[in-house]
């Protein structure tokens, strides 16, 4: 019997992802050249498609990478010469700042502890900062940054980028892109698809900037932005892209605003609500961020008292529900549950159930 | 009626494709953690098949990437500080270089014109030289570099690390890996996969050079050389990577195992005789590489004499047979065959009675 994966990527595929696969190889869509008006084709409709769940103002650009990682990399080599700020509460915002390091930027840091959020008033970001980087949904603790937060640091400090990883909070997170500059996330998250794919969203003004390092600095080869930039004025890619992930992403996508994507929202938010009510009532589990309006409503955390983590991720497990462990350190005393669009309100509900069974 | 791609990749699929997917679908093995032990294990497993498909010395590791156009640019980084040498004789390994120069790298380059290979006597490898770049097939001219002369430049250039790039050469290409100290390939070409995975082959004494280097410059980043060798030793990728393609790759490596890397060298090579010995005698075709051992048994381009190329290539699409066109400039004035292990010995018949009949 098929279990359902309520892990936070790789997730539990969105319902229509195998027959749109059986579509694809019907049609033969993985054979056909990235060079060929098919691709473009392809790669339009995935455009059009993303254009309309975001709501993206209309200088935005979309382009595809191996994966989001990669585009914490690309974005700071393109858009960064110097100074970057980096608001890290988990090991994903971590990363960046990591990779921000690596590549010898001047990477201040507001950080606080796992399984916190940001007070507004903390963020101090220095004159001369070009990106700061926030991470909407720590992947790793539970954590989000209501979009309210994010649209009134643009209101403080027009100046930098606004980079945005939507990685774990996309489509839900009802982020205006007018109040940011460039936002990106992977498939195998809140879009249920194979892993494999990153897609990054930017507007003129990153592209801007971008223009403005060419030729001063490495700014990320043939996954520049300006490469990328370049390629996709005739909807194509500068290396032969992940085309069934992009097939799937259009169609999915499609899916979901024939849903719609108020629907879709509405619908994580009563599935977040009845998770982190049980978590409440519960004397076995606790919800790991104490803050209400930082609790994730796409990755729910939670701490396990008084028993091991591993003990009740492999009881569910032979029950059909595959939870994630807890991150890092919290391996052995969180699991993590991911509420994705592909769940639907009765797997919720049968998981709750077998919580409670525990 | 499903056609039969003859395009040098994205290509024809390998015939177990579709059934491996559909198993791989019913086994949930796309949403299950790809730090899990289920994803190491299949790591392990593609690993194994592609040791025994390449008679890999045992010193060598196999990374993932997202492409092999990335590595390109990784292996750089990685492994060469300042001076690389490059063979270039057509629009990929062209694109070698170009990250090359991207890269600031003191990159030297014996060039000649496209439709040709190299003599042994041209190749001058400076001394200081990092990284001797080679591209063992050219997916743009369809010239190859006979594995004999490859391994010759061994004997000659002890010093420089040799990194072959067998985007479209492997399986087929017999090369002896302990002649060589890297190579890499894509899957869309010979292995007839859905694109969008780089793989990367490297030993130790790559690593070493790229120990050597770690610290003192950037290497990469989350896909250096160390940090992709990091992850290796444990069967992990540094990001989520494609594991959809990982898992067919594993598949399709042990289908190919079960058949013999022999016998599909001896069916590529009938079959590209087949090709060949056609374009010789035709009065419409010619092939457009002169020299008998620079002819590619893996990609077939043939010059189409006093008919728009385009014309011929629409004519083949309406009867099933989905050739390439040339590449770059000489878009209408070749087509391209390919002549991977997905194509089998009845489809080229086929193809060489519709060319006939032209």
């Amino acid at each position: 019997m098929a279990s359902v994966y309520f892990t936070p990527g790789p997730a539990q595929l969105y319902p229509t992802v195998a027959g749109h696969l059986q579509n694809a190889l019907d049609q033969q869509v993985f054979s056909q050249s990235h060079r060929s008006q098919a691709f473009k084709d392809l790669y339009k409709r995935a455009d059009a498609g993303l254009r309309a769940l975001f709501q993206l103002p209309a200088d935005y650009s979309i382009y595809f990478t191996g994966s989001a990682t990669e585009i914490w990399e690309r974005s700071l080599q393109s858009l960064t010469a110097q100074n970057t700020y980096h608001l890290v509460n988990g090991s994903f915002s971590k990363k960046y700042l990591d990779h921000a390091k690596w590549l010898d930027r001047n990477a201040q840091v507001l950080q606080v502890p796992f399984g916190q959020g940001f007070s507004l008033e903390d963020v101090q970001v220095p004159d001369g900062t070009e990106l700061l980087a926030i991470t909407q949904n720590e992947t790793s603790s539970g954590v989000c940054m209501p979009v309210e937060d994010i649209h009134a640091l643009r209101q403080r400090y027009p100046e930098p980028l606004i980079s945005v990883d939507i990685v774990s909070g996309a489509p839900y997170a009802a982020l205006d892109f007018s109040q940011i500059d460039m936002a990106f996330f992977s498939v195998q998250k809140g879009f249920g698809l194979p892993a494999g794919l990153g897609v990054w969203l930017v507007n003129e003004r990153s592209r801007q900037k971008a223009a403005s390092l060419e030729g001063k600095q490495y700014t990320g080869g043939h996954h520049s932005l300006a490469s990328l930039q370049d390629q996709y004025q005739q909807f194509q890619t500068p290396s032969t892209p992940n085309v069934l992930d992009i097939y799937l992403l259009a169609h999915v996508v499609e899916d979901m605003l024939a849903k719609g994507v108020d629907v879709i929202r509405q619908e994580t938010e009563a599935k977040a609500q009845q998770l982190y009510a049980f978590l409440e009532e519960s004397s076995l589990f606790a919800p790991f961020v104490q803050e209400k309006r930082h609790q994730s409503p796409t990755v729910v955390v939670a701490d396990v008292l008084d028993r091991p983590a591993a003990e009740i991720i492999s009881i569910l497990k032979k029950q059909g529900f595959v939870v994630g462990s807890g991150y890092g350190a919290f391996k052995d005393k969180q699991i993590r549950i991911a509420n994705f669009p592909a769940i639907l309100g009765r797997q919720v509900d049968d998981l709750v159930q077998a919580l409670k069974r525990l």
